[in-house]
């Protein structure tokens, strides 16, 4: 492949396409689609946290002048047919016998206001019979437990157990032999470490607007990181055909994994449905932090064993879980992710999932990942200050490199890690003298990246600019990214391509952005399409020039006879072939799907200083320095917000971000004002470097770089303010009463 | 090619996917688009039919509170750079230095309501200086005519003249010698018919809403014939680049080739452009009368020599076309027509085109070809008298077959003309007894059709659901028939097939609909489309089974392994293949592009029964029978319709609509009470009669169908009216107090 200097869009900053349209605010988000005879729909919501469903008496709402529908559960009867597994995924759409956390939906109401729906709603009169609210995951492990789900068994034990469990699931990962490992090792350290529930932030709220025809197809707006997976969801859900729901993406603001699952949606379609009218919805604030999903709370407990040189023998983690009121934690991820950046011989890595009555967990940018990388990179940040080595040095010494066999499954091919780690090493923000109350930590993050299924076509206007069409909602820049891909493809200037996400109805499959894929997958269904735009560009030129299609050349958008011949043709320009159309053939379109694989992995250092007040127990950020390997930044600009977003977020998980719930399990802090995200003056800059180690199964080497930068983050401040304090920091938040606390205990 | 009993899907009538919505209401049309801050503009016209203007003055619209911008002809400069002829056409959006007919547009205002901006509209002052009106065509002509264009310049002449002229051009088509066949002929008979303008009488008013961002780039939704067409002529008209402006195509409510020009677009995105706000554009009634494009006016002579068995020997045509204010008329087409169904050895076509102070002409539904064909057909018709033949008779003695060379330049491939006459003559309608006042007229209707260039796309949604996108409005039942086109390619169930119409950044170009062209051109681009997806699904199936794709066969919507291999493999629904597109490589989409040939004339036989009142003049239509060659009726209810459909308008173009004009070019009937269209009460159930002759350039027979049926009725009509009354009809319409007067003239 080309080498970075090689490419003339590839690399460069241009404006993104979204750009004008986001700043001046006339992009549509999930609550901005409007609809002649709209009406409104609100949630009636659990106000028990565990409880069984006694009765739900909607009576006296339906008789409210100017309610339109009225759904509860027995409206979804398409849940009875499926497993049990999936049905409980439908049961936080909309509770049928039990409610297993606060604020889970019950019913919904429509009506021509959302002041009326909310009037109608209070009215909906449900009898609960309460049950025992569990909260702790030990607690919740424990025999006498109130269970949450009846028919719930644990996974990955030897036999299938007799009886229903809170333990979703165990697991194992290993490499090697454990205790072997840990038999040569001269220094063993053992820590657990908590991290508390938090939530994605997203400012915009869960929204959409549904519009059900007569004959059931049905029309639905909504902001999400993929309308087929929304759509596929909520025609399960509703046991529709899925060809029967056109999902039309709204622009997004923010997900970052929690829009990846329905909520709203069937609701709106079943109220539509019924009341014959668009239902709009959109979730408060306080709903959104109560009833969507936010990232697993956690205890885990690493031990690492080394030789006295720093050379790691043996690596064990018992990894702990909390899924919310139904399964569905990133156990697995953080498995995969936690000993993935070394190379260590002996490896046993234990994973139990668990429900407690909280709400559901979703996916929150590299799920999973930065909750046990905190964990593992805080066991090393200890053994480096224990060998009286430097951190960066720790991790040199045991770096995964090309060739190493990870212990969930690949053998790594060209990686970037060492490369991250020599930057940070020379970056001139390590060489910094530190003061006192101040401390440096290191930590590194790993995201395997995903693959899968996207699509794309490609049609050349008669004016010569380009028009892509793919499924892949534009969360971080991709728009920007696949017309910069395009243009690179096809030797046409950027901003003569123009990029729009298609409806479920009107572009191929794409599956769900997540995973840090879109770049990466949907860029190569782009760069195919428009691999094939510039074939089918230069038959189009050798039919003009009575010549055969291998004489013609293509460079600088334009095509070309070969050397040789028909030596007097003058180039044909884009819009000169675009203008000849009619007569070469008809119009220019192509298209492309795959099913990507080799999406190649991702490895972050970061490092950042801060300085802790011993009076107040409050933690300043002093810098922040990313440095990643992102295969090729396509776009630079959206790679570095991809790196400054995951810092600012790891920074806010570190050191505020919790849910705090009563022992009702009634959520104290739901809203921005108690839920403390960072805010501009909360942190410093933050500095990026990106590296670029070559991803040989992408056409312009592309690694994802989405999820990789919110791993790091939680280690490197929690190792940052351990050095500072000379205490090792174990239990996020480290919020200024906890910090304070620990100050105090010593 | 199959005959009609092998296919499964084409031919039948199922409900069109389109129905329920317009039928219920929920299907949007080009008023229905609404935006948040959007505001309303309305066209500032002239009230001379002929002027200079002098000077405009918007300074106390644009000072009137909640007046967001204005727009005149300054605001379009690009129409400077463009040729005399184009910018002509843009003089039609809006006048520079002059106005040439009544109603014209002048300036545009744009206000937070319709009133407001209606009231600011009337505050625009403007200065003219009266100029001579000119409304006749042989006034135009008259060397000391008042002349609408100082830079217009005859065509078609030997030398081009030294002075300006309102004859836009001189035609001719020939074939053989017109004055040797004359003189074999042993009866020659010539006369003048007149027909008036008339407007297309679609219900739908045009309409549209602009949205212009920041950067220019603009979403305009509207409802037209072609939303491609649309943004092509709008981009030209304010020099922007066509891809810079997206079409989305709302419902059309009738457009009957009035709908392929740009009146208020280019004006709503200027307007939109100066207020920074989504603008809304409705035509009231009036307006759409006296400043869109009705049918041209014509004065056409026809004589025709035969022998004494009624064999042509001579036909000479003498057509005299306005073409309102500017030019584009549809003299060509008119004249390609008139003689085309007969196989003549000696033509002469002589055409001239003017211009008057009336609105410029659009096209309506066979543009040209109801004008000089109700001439043609009426002289057949008195010729049939006058040698005492059945006129069938006569039409069958001359008709063209395969094999002959009509005068336009091509050789008829297999047509279907002798077949329709057949049938009609066969036809219980034919045999009925005629009473006192009845007559019974027979005409032949002609058009050629065309190809042009289409585009389509196909995806296989998860479900196995098939979904089409293609860029041509769904007119005349297209969704249907291209489901119906795809259900037959791929023998996949009708109820399985989803078809959008997408807008113009999200599908491949697609040619305005027009020429019925897009059952015959789109689909065969949906037809190729799903050809590939049929290869593609065996390549999946054979993937599944590991075996080479050419060992699969393709049968009733499933994959088979083809006899003797692998006879243990369960045929692959399309539903279990699309669950497993992940594993074989991806989401399967496909497209098709071309510009289509050999779209196939279509020839229709029409006749009817009247009788006249001779105390009023009025005429009742008894009955009318339509027979018409579809080359194959891919959905017969749609074919059906266009058949009655232009029965019926032809019917009220024969009988009852023209436009009146004052002495100072003010149209006096600008809406439906005055401009009498048919009314049910007005018309029998047109009987209908389809005749397929495989039309052997498309997969399907298909020939265009929707233009030819209103061809023959202003002939069938006229014909059965002379005959009744035993006065030969020359002057549309015949309406009852023309009729009277003839009557008492005699």
């Amino acid at each position: 492949m080309a080498e970075a200097q090689d490419y003339t869009y590839v690399g460069t900053r241009p404006v993104r396409p979204d750009g004008i349209e986001k700043v001046t605010g006339k992009a549509n988000y999930g609550a901005d689609e409007s609809r002649p005879g709209l009406i409104h729909g609100v949630v009636v919501r659990s106000t028990h946290a565990h409880a069984l469903i006694e009765d739900i008496d909607v009576s006296e709402a339906l008789a409210l002048d100017g309610v339109y529908s009225v759904v509860t559960a027995a409206d979804f009867p398409a849940r009875d047919k499926i497993s049990p597994a999936r049905k409980r995924m439908f049961e936080n759409i909309i509770a049928g016998h039990k409610v297993v956390y606060h604020g889970q939906p019950l019913a919904a109401v429509a009506a021509s206001s959302v002041a009326l729906a909310q009037k109608a709603a209070d009215l909906v009169k449900v009898t609960y019979k309460a049950l025992p609210v569990v909260l702790d995951m030990r607690d919740a492990m424990a025999p006498d437990a109130s269970v949450l789900h009846d028919d719930m068994f644990t996974q990955g034990l030897p036999e299938t157990p007799d009886k229903p469990s809170n333990v979703v699931q165990k697991t194992a990962i290993r490499k090697g032999d454990i205790d072997e490992g840990f038999a040569e090792a001269d220094i063993v350290i053992e820590r657990e470490f908590v991290t508390p529930m938090v939530h994605q932030g997203y400012i915009e709220p869960h929204a959409c607007t549904a519009d059900v025809n007569t004959d059931g197809h049905t029309t639905l707006w909504c902001s999400s990181q993929g309308h087929f997976g929304i759509r596929d969801m909520a025609a399960l859900s509703l046991g529709m055909d899925a060809g029967d729901i056109r999902v039309v993406p709204q622009e997004i603001g923010g997900g970052f994994g929690g829009k990846t699952v329905v909520y709203l949606e069937p609701l709106a379609i079943k109220l539509s449905a019924k009341a014959g009218r668009p239902v709009k919805m959109v979730m408060p604030r306080d709903e959104v932090f109560r009833a969507t999903g936010p990232a697993s709370g956690t205890i885990n407990t690493v031990k690492i064993g080394a030789k006295k040189d720093g050379t790691i023998v043996a690596a064990y983690a018992n990894l702990l879980y909390e899924a919310g009121a139904f399964p569905g934690s990133p156990l697995g991820a953080g498995a995969m992710c936690i000993f993935a950046p070394y190379d260590i011989p002996n490896i046993l890595i234990e994973g139990t999932e668990v429900v407690v009555n909280k709400p559901r967990v979703a996916a929150y940018r590299a799920p999973g990942a930065p909750q046990s990388m905190f964990a593992g990179e805080s066991v090393l940040d200890e053994l480096a200050q224990t060998l009286d080595m430097d951190p960066i040095d720790l991790r040199l010494k045991n770096a995964a490199t090309k060739g190493t066999h990870a212990a969930y499954g690949p053998r790594f091919k060209d990686i970037g890690l060492v490369e991250c780690l020599q930057a940070a090493k020379a970056h001139p923000n390590y060489q910094r003298a530190l003061e006192k109350n101040q401390g440096r930590g290191v930590a590194v993050g790993f995201w395997f990246n995903a693959g899968n299924n996207s699509s794309a076509e490609v049609h050349v206007a008669e004016s010569g600019m380009i028009q892509i069409v793919e499924g892949s909602p534009d969360i971080g820049g991709s728009r920007a990214a696949m017309a910069l891909m395009a243009a690179e493809t096809m030797q046409v200037p950027y901003d003569r391509i123009r990029v729009r996400i298609g409806d479920t109805d009107s572009t191929g499959f794409c599956n769900t952005t997540g995973g840090s894929r879109t770049t990466f997958a949907t860029g190569m269904a782009v760069i195919n399409a428009c691999e094939d735009v510039v074939v089918q560009l230069k038959e189009r030129a050798a039919i003009t020039w009575g010549i055969d299609a291998d004489q013609v050349d293509w460079r600088d958008g334009q095509a070309f006879p070969k050397p040789g011949v028909n030596t007097e043709a003058e180039p044909l320009t884009l819009a000169k072939l675009a203008r000849s159309f009619p007569k070469t053939g008809g119009p220019i379109s192509a298209r492309a799907s795959l099913n990507a694989q080799g999406p190649g992995p991702s490895f972050a250092v970061n490092f950042c200083d801060v300085e802790v007040d011993r009076e107040t127990g409050s933690t300043q950020v002093l810098s922040f320095t990313a440095i990643q390997d992102a295969g090729r930044a396509i776009h630079p600009d959206y790679v570095e917000g991809q790196m400054q977003g995951g810092a600012a977020q790891g920074i806010g998980w570190a050191l505020n971000e919790e849910y705090l719930f009563d022992e009702n399990g009634i959520l104290e802090n739901p809203g921005f004002l108690d839920y403390r995200i960072p805010v501009a003056s909360d942190l410093p800059m933050i500095d990026t470097q990106i590296i670029e180690v070559h991803n040989d199964t992408h056409p312009y080497g592309v690694r994802g770089v989405g999820e990789t930068p919110i791993i790091a983050p939680l280690a490197a401040v929690g190792n940052a303010v351990s050095r500072a304090l000379g205490i090792r920091m174990s239990d996020l938040p480290l919020s200024p009463p906890k910090v304070l606390a620990i100050i105090d205990g010593q």
